[in-house]
């Protein structure tokens, strides 16, 4: 079940992760079945006897199930001011379950784990991989913790097309709804920026059909769409503040033809060198294809689709500098599940570091998350 | 003298380019000199008695001298609707000149070239190329026309950073300029994005450090930095217009893993095969870093530079949809020249097509022109 060749685990190092069994034989939203497939997840604060204070956050595309620290990984979390006693997502009162995505490589099953029937990496043989079966797999988790109802199902980026999915497909199943920076549907932009990144994976020689090996991931190409992300994930404005036209730092410096010269560009050769040895290329693959092909429209009109999903509330966060998911399509968003009966909450935010903006200003994201669940 | 792997040039194809050959021993900016390098341009309309009807017209990055059709060459130009009797550069009334840039691949010296020295292409050996050599070689062939000074000195793109570089170089030299989505320095995020196109082209094994064969060019590095150059051409709005999330068509279905689904992707297709043997990718990479490098502040302060420029007037154009060379930075520079005692008119336009709205638009782009050229 380990990832191959995913990130290297050190049985030394500290580890918060649990896991829970798909049912066997999990079939996925576009045809084809796991076998033996589980999720990994992290949790935070405890489930009340009512079992109704839980918040499930799903992911980004790349992060893993590790989103703040706790006794058993004391390590950063990727949302790390954002889950805590007296934080926005508030331990005292909640109950939060952070889960690896399915078709993801740290615990959860993917196309880096191995596929029972075979006994080898599953790689091009894992069977396609949608949004909604992201959201599934996670309602099975649900299920298993004894959970009937989720507070709020909650989640950015790709977690914000995911937790639309979970509405869609689960009337019911949560409270309440937090999209951030999210969308019912990719743009057209937002398809050709991830297509180019699967380009720069899928021509480099050393993917090999997604039979490279441990030793040789394709990394030329895995750098180049991590670099493509990086640029997309941000924002012009935010890069003229950061960096301007600095000359990059001494010790970034290489001597190579055409080698970086500037400090934007030193930021993303060291952005891509973290990334290139910590996630499966194949995985990448999946999970970005995954978000261009996700739309909403494919369960119903908004109206009997919100109707249907019987949400006491939901929260719409957007970015105005995101260029990924422009704050467009939230509003858009917003406006539908208005239209569907759900009284919704849709909170534009003029930050300026684009679509990573979730990640960065904990304040205003934290604020707006906070006001809502408190609501 | 030919390009080698650039362009084939078929001898029974109509060809209007006329050849200048710079002094021998051309100085670059950054050191380093070329021997024999001459530069090809084409012309529209006539040069008067007075010799002061003529417009320097520099290009994007990659288009060529063919800037409208003629008697030698009926094809259209990159800038057919643009040039002619009538038009915005009417040629019942100007002399207009469209040079190939040096570096470039369409018959002006670049890496491409020949170099005397060794009987072999440049490649890599090209001396560093800047944006002042490009304008520097401009002015050479102004000169050999026997133009004391220029009507106008025009460019959009990479081709509106020549036209600072130009009036800053010499001054007096032009009695009027236009820039066009053009900069006094490029951006960061456009570093960024430029420096991805280069890194995919130079990651890619048949790049072979340049020395590429003509029947191998680093293909999938060339495509891939065709279709990251195209998404930062346009703008998210009007491919939502264009494309939104329609199927690709069906003659562009390819049978690989994670093929293109999407109409957007079949366009990125299109685009990318058609350049891929249309330019030389070392020319490329010395045109695209000479943008990154670009900046006008090495000139001297804005007041000290516009001053000693002696321009009578100026215009600067923007597009406020475009990603790549922002309309701040047109405003910014308008408003430098300005300060610097240039009449100057700024004309920020609302095109959707973003930065490659100049050549879509030529009907806002043709009024702003033509009403700056005839005031």
């Amino acid at each position: 079940m380990t990832a191959v060749p995913a990130p290297r685990t050190d049985p030394a190092e500290p580890d918060a992760r649990r896991y829970v069994d798909l049912p066997d034989g999990f079939s996925m939203w576009r045809g084809g079945t796991l076998r033996g497939a589980r999720l990994a997840y992290e949790t935070w604060g405890r489930l009340n006897r009512a079992r109704d204070n839980a918040i499930l956050l799903f992911t980004g595309l790349s992060p893993p199930a590790h989103a703040a620290a706790s006794r058993e990984d004391p390590r950063e979390g990727w949302w790390q001011r954002m889950i805590g006693p007296g934080l926005a997502l508030d331990t005292d009162r909640y109950f939060v379950i952070c889960v690896n995505s399915l078709g993801s490589c740290f615990g959860s099953t993917g196309p880096a784990s191995i596929d029972p029937d075979t006994g080898q990496c599953y790689r091009l043989a894992f069977p396609d991989l949608s949004i909604e079966d992201i959201a599934r797999a996670g309602h099975e988790l649900v299920h298993t913790l004894g959970i009937l109802r989720l507070d709020t199902v909650m989640g950015p980026s790709l977690g914000g097309m995911v937790v639309l999915a979970y509405a869609a497909l689960f009337p019911g199943g949560a409270r309440r709804l937090a999209s951030i920076s999210g969308t019912a549907a990719a743009s057209p932009f937002a398809i050709a920026l991830r297509s180019i990144q699967r380009d720069a994976i899928t021509s480099d020689p050393d993917w090999r059909n997604g039979q490279y090996s441990r030793e040789r991931p394709p990394a030329a190409g895995m750098r180049l769409a991590r670099k493509l992300g990086t640029v997309t994930y941000r924002s012009a404005a935010e890069w003229v503040q950061r960096f301007d036209r600095q000359p990059i730092r001494a010790d970034l410096r290489q001597n190579t033809p055409f080698a970086p010269e500037f400090a934007v560009q030193g930021y993303l050769e060291v952005q891509a060198e973290r990334w290139v040895n910590a996630f499966d290329a194949n995985s990448y693959l999946y999970l970005s294809r995954a978000m261009d092909r996700f739309d909403l429209a494919a369960h119903g009109t908004p109206h009997s689709l919100w109707r249907r999903a019987d949400l006491a509330n939901a929260l719409i966060i957007g970015v105005e500098s995101d260029m990924l998911f422009s704050i467009g399509e939230q509003q858009a968003l917003a406006h539908s599940l208005e239209a569907g009966g759900t009284a919704t909450r849709f909170v534009p935010l003029p930050c300026i570091e684009g679509h990573d903006a979730f990640l960065v200003d904990t304040e205003r994201f934290g604020r707006a998350i906070g006001d809502f669940l408190a609501a």
